[in-house]
């Protein structure tokens, strides 16, 4: 049995979508961010000692990071992993390690930057400086086809999705970039996505 | 032939790790940081419009992002991937993407509160704290074995030396975590790691 320690408004969201693809059974563990701190709940270090979202248990099996979790059931599942024409793959590759790779480190800058209010002023401008930039590139990136790597969902749009969605939710990523906006809309129309939503509950980056 | 697009003390330092132990001839494009941003100079998004190090060019071929860049050696080299035993496996597939997608964000964000100097300080002590959890565990799961995915070196340490070096140069990972520091000696004893360094030029985390 599969079972997702998945937390309101995190990067495990994206992982109940994979499995809605995939068509997986799989039983959901709901966990609420700290009040105080918005971090994980403590309850989450007792499943693996990181203590973050998500983590996915098979059986006896503990596994941990999105990317690590992703290529599991790209593996095990031969589905949504990288297509076979060369350039795609390569953007199948770039796109799985560049999600957390450069697209989150300034979004969660930004969300410390945020915490300090008024005192983190100074760093909010050069971070949205850096963010625009990546959204330019993106964007330009996604003019001539449907997903990331190429015609076909992958897993790569997936992990892609949770940078994505909390950058249109609170990082500036708006109508300037219309490419990625409409693929935003194509991921959100997917009725595996919206199955995963609606059995996640809570998730503010969806909108 | 090969071409790394090496930006002085960042991530590339690990490409050309890498590429020494494969015992590949590559030449070195070296790039300075500016001095006032300390970001990646204008010239690298000439090589690719996201312009940050490391960027690989092979021929005609351009890749970015160094978990893509080892991806790519793994599987045309056919070395440094994952172990044959499953649970060395998937450790190597956890700290593939660990490395980057949850050990690099808290120390972007102590890069960028610390640019804040006073104005951060509220931010710092949860940054600290933060980035002890994951040294703890690290330490932990590195107990009994040299390496992070088992008796060998794989991809997996040399993508994971960029933020633990960091980490050991200005982010608390000192000697309460004795056997990250045997791991991080272990790697600089390596010679393929000391020529890259050598080619490299400077390098401020590697002390």
């Amino acid at each position: 049995m599969i079972i997702v320690h998945h937390l309101e408004n995190s990067r495990s969201q994206r992982i109940l979508w994979l499995l809605e693809e995939l068509r997986l059974d799989y039983e959901i563990k709901h966990y609420k961010r700290d009040p105080r701190t918005m971090r994980a709940p403590r309850a989450l270090k007792k499943v693996h000692p990181l203590g973050k979202a998500p983590i996915l248990q098979e059986d006896a099996v503990i596994l941990a990071e999105s990317g690590a979790i992703f290529e599991h059931f790209v593996q095990t599942e031969k589905r949504f992993g990288p297509p076979r024409d060369l350039h795609d793959a390569r953007r199948y590759r770039l796109y799985m390690h560049y999600a957390e790779g450069s697209l989150m480190p300034p979004l969660f800058a930004m969300l410390v930057v945020n915490k300090l209010g008024l005192l983190g002023r100074p760093a909010r401008k050069p971070i949205m400086k850096m963010l625009h930039e990546h959204f330019v590139y993106l964007d330009e990136d996604m003019a001539d086809r449907p997903y990331f790597a190429g015609d076909q969902l992958t897993a790569a749009d997936m992990m892609m999705s949770f940078p994505l969605e909390a950058a249109r939710s609170r990082a500036g990523l708006d109508e300037r970039y219309p490419n990625l906006l409409a693929w935003l809309r194509r991921c959100h129309e997917r009725p595996a996505y919206q199955r995963a939503l609606e059995r996640g509950g809570d998730y503010a980056y969806a909108g």
